[in-house]
């Protein structure tokens, strides 16, 4: 299996849950992600210029292959209304074998 | 420490937090599990048949071990009611010692 | 870039919201963590002493850097009331450049 084939869990945070669902529409919609779960909202405690700061926000957590890694993060950065979003990936030691095939062939760049 | 000692976390979605409680109890009660989490309910958006859909899911956060990960996926897919439920078994870098040392002692097979 | 320089996400669970935020705002003052989100309270199942046990958590997902774990894992273990508290670090593969750069930023020891 070629590491690009590799599922990745990608994580990002959203402002609020109507544009977290657009996100995750235009990310399956063009097949860089197969599957985008909306969590909950969390509060995120951060530091910016010297106070920490409290905000609500809308967890993502995104499936998709080490390959599409790098437009799905374009695409996200663009969508995102922040100047720095929160975007990291997390590698995939292993998985219920058709579920990862189902990812792989969701973001082969054909529609959903 | 061998890989088979090497904690991972697995995690998952349930469609429901009745089935997913019942997921979970098999797990720890049967040894294959140390915790199970169960989130509050997430929006699963994913490309099925050409179209885009929408699904309230629980997501779930599994502590087991490298060694029980192939016990504990056969164990979900056989609980799970979808023909291809999400999977996915991410490394674990580091950790609390203790409770690294937990997870493995719950997990080693014997009743929890 | 170093090891150290690796961004890693930490997991852990505190058993209520009230310190959660105390501990997430200690982690990000003392500049071991850049941002921790607080998620909406989880159901874990554990076993322990041969029963199957539930239990109210919040779920904290806590990004900083390998260089900084140790540190961050002995405040979280400080300021934590249980005996074996969950903290487990997960690598990071990859993720938004801009991103990483500040959470570097703000774990190198410097006020947020």
């Amino acid at each position: 299996m070629s590491r690009d084939d590799d599922v990745v869990l990608v994580i990002s945070n959203a402002p609020d849950l109507l544009l977290a669902k657009r996100i995750a529409h235009v990310l399956v919609e063009e097949g860089l992600a197969a599957c985008v779960n909306l969590g909950a909202p969390v509060l995120s405690i951060y530091g910016w210029q010297g106070e920490v700061q409290g905000d609500a926000e809308i967890p993502m957590w995104i499936k998709t292959t080490a390959g599409r890694r790098g437009a799905l993060m374009e695409a996200l950065a663009r969508l995102h209304p922040y100047e720095v979003p929160e975007i990291l990936v997390l590698p995939v030691l292993d998985g219920a074998a058709p579920y990862l095939d189902w990812v792989r062939a969701q973001t082969r760049g054909n529609e959903p």
